[in-house]
């Protein structure tokens, strides 16, 4: 193998597949990079067996020649050090050679780095996905939709199922659920070409999306998606990006959401966080991290804490609305921070059907996002 | 107590005196903020009884009122609430009181904070300093001074007068010298108003001048020091910052310096630094992260390393000037890369007496700041 290639691709490249490669793995030879050059450009992959990325460098783009493939071949080469001196060389070319087989040389200006490679052939084969169940979203979309939703899965592996994010498709939308049991995350969406996934139902790990959504960038660019049984493959332009499925039954949360509410409050969702923030202050300290909410005289509301050692906060919001009755109630500060950074409206509408109900937040005149909590019992 | 006060000068008083606020601190009331209110203005302290800093501020500025005293007093709060609680704020505006003695309620808006406060007759007094022994640096070259030198400091206790940086003045210069007795960071500069200080030499911590090099800010605003035998101060415009200092006896290291030299290499510092850290990304696997440095002809040098498991990094570089013996010596990376970092000069000239003897590097034609590094044996 022998090719000469622009600096700042091979690094873009490098930092998009070690974001699946973990020094934790079990299977030493994950640990390294694969790297194969080809009549076409050259291929890296990295892999920790639940998520493997793959990413094409090609010849050439837009008229500017990126690659120079002089023998092809392949290679793996140990992750930490290759992207570490991947970003340091010298020059804007870099050329690698691999000499009696598995020496590798990197030679950039007039630093040279010889490196033990091993043999690519011993790298596992990634999974191989139909592309009959294909749908697409744009990029953009896709990483808001992730946003809104992975933060809420569970951290706990007492039922592995809940830390990942139930997919859903139904009449050509597509459903984004999480839940740890004491919160739910709802985001649905329209996609494209829908009708050949005949209801797909998938549980992907929150950490896939998690660093699927530090390679998606705030482009239109279209997203192709594809599932199988065990695995769903992103694919965008150069990447491919490869994440095994959670086993096991997703439960049904379609039933947790209240279809009644006894009082609505209509607030400014910036303010709102900011007071929780405020009153978390103090909140953090005492047990769970609870805050107190209540309504007041003449649409106020009103957020406090205390921590009997160190002192209590109070404060009071002008709300723009409040249908229904009284209410006190106590939730968990993180939880409401959590639901409210993760919805886009300035205005948001929080239906409580009692003291000790689960509660929803929307976006007002929106019913495309929907943040489920459970109430604290204090009061 | 009871005063207002413009947020931002509360937010950047209470972020200055915090750099001296450690939790770990074994005299309770040294977690917490001691607030004065007087008719001139407001005066906050933090401490660790190695490092005190007192932050003021004053009733106006350019005109501006940024405190309103209606009442004095004075309370201590505890640091880590109070500085996270005024960030986060709502309003421009503060209004601080103490009620029923120690009940502190801080207002801002509609939120309303009640911390429980301490007595701040209970907190210790700050020491006193002379104002005899003065002498005077622009901030941004005593942050400079502090840059270059305090990181050669020994970080292990074995003989704590190495953990400080020893300052000395004669013949109307301060020089400042660290060393952790494998390397040492050398920096003088001429001062103004020293003929006041009869030979002072102390060993200033180098945590505090750490902690200090974060408060200065890079103007030629003066800063007024003041040394007497346990304390220095350092006085800037509403800024306190006091240090206790080292006892001990500082080592001579005048002798240390070699005064003639075999070999002189003179190189580009910012090329040199990018192929030391280049070798040590291999090195750092080693023992010690220790890189090869040889002479080579025609005015090249050679950096290397190797790391048998891994591999190894060879590269050339172009001297502007090799003056006298051909030359093999091995070194610390980490040393070599901190002394370059510290030296301003793009041209550094680096000066050998044989390859187990210490060299130093300095800017070209500048004798102010003098690195000076033990090498290892491996040739």
């Amino acid at each position: 193998m022998k090719f000469s290639i622009q600096k700042d691709y091979l690094v873009q490249g490098v930092q998009d597949v070690m974001k699946a490669v973990s020094s934790r793995t079990t299977i030493p030879i994950l640990t390294g990079i694969k790297m194969v050059a080809s009549e076409d450009g050259v291929t890296l992959t990295g892999s920790d067996s639940d998520i493997s990325i793959e990413s094409f460098i090609p010849l050439e783009e837009a008229g500017d020649e990126i690659v120079e493939v002089e023998q092809r071949g392949s290679i793996v080469l140990q992750a930490r050090f290759f992207s570490e001196i991947v970003k340091k060389l010298p020059q804007d070319t870099v050329e690698i050679e691999v000499i009696n087989q598995l020496q590798t040389v990197i030679r950039s200006g007039k630093a040279e780095f010889n490196l033990n490679g091993i043999d690519a052939e011993e790298y596992p084969m990634l999974p191989v996905v139909s592309e009959e169940n294909v749908f697409s979203i744009p990029a953009d979309l896709l990483k808001h939709m992730i946003r809104q939703t992975v933060f809420a899965v569970s951290a706990s592996e007492t039922r592995p199922v809940l830390t990942g994010v139930n997919w859903k498709i139904e009449n050509n939308e597509l459903q984004c659920i999480a839940t740890d049991s004491h919160r739910l995350a709802f985001r649905k969406a329209l996609i494209e070409s829908a009708n050949s996934i005949p209801g797909a139902n998938v549980v992907i790990p929150g950490k896939s999306l998690n660093e699927l959504s530090k390679i998606l960038d705030d482009t239109t660019d279209k997203v192709d998606i594809f599932m199988t049984e065990q695995q769903v493959l992103f694919k965008m332009k150069n990447i491919l990006f490869f994440s095994r499925l959670l086993d096991g039954n997703y439960p049904d949360t379609s039933r947790l959401i209240p279809t009644e509410s006894k009082t609505d409050i209509f607030l400014n969702g910036k303010e709102f966080l900011q007071a929780i923030d405020r009153a978390s202050l103090l909140a953090r300290e005492g047990r769970n991290n609870v805050v107190k909410f209540s309504t007041l005289e003449n649409g106020l509301v009103e957020v406090s804490s205390d921590s009997p050692e160190i002192g209590k906060v109070t404060e009071e919001l002008q709300s723009e609305k409040i249908d229904g009755e009284e209410l006190k109630i106590s939730f968990s500060a993180k939880f409401m921070m959590d639901a409210l950074k993760a919805i886009d409206g300035t205005e948001v509408k929080i239906s409580f059907t009692g003291a000790m109900r689960p509660f929803f937040i929307q976006p007002v005149n929106d019913d495309k996002t929907l943040q489920l909590i459970l109430p604290v019992r204090t009061y």
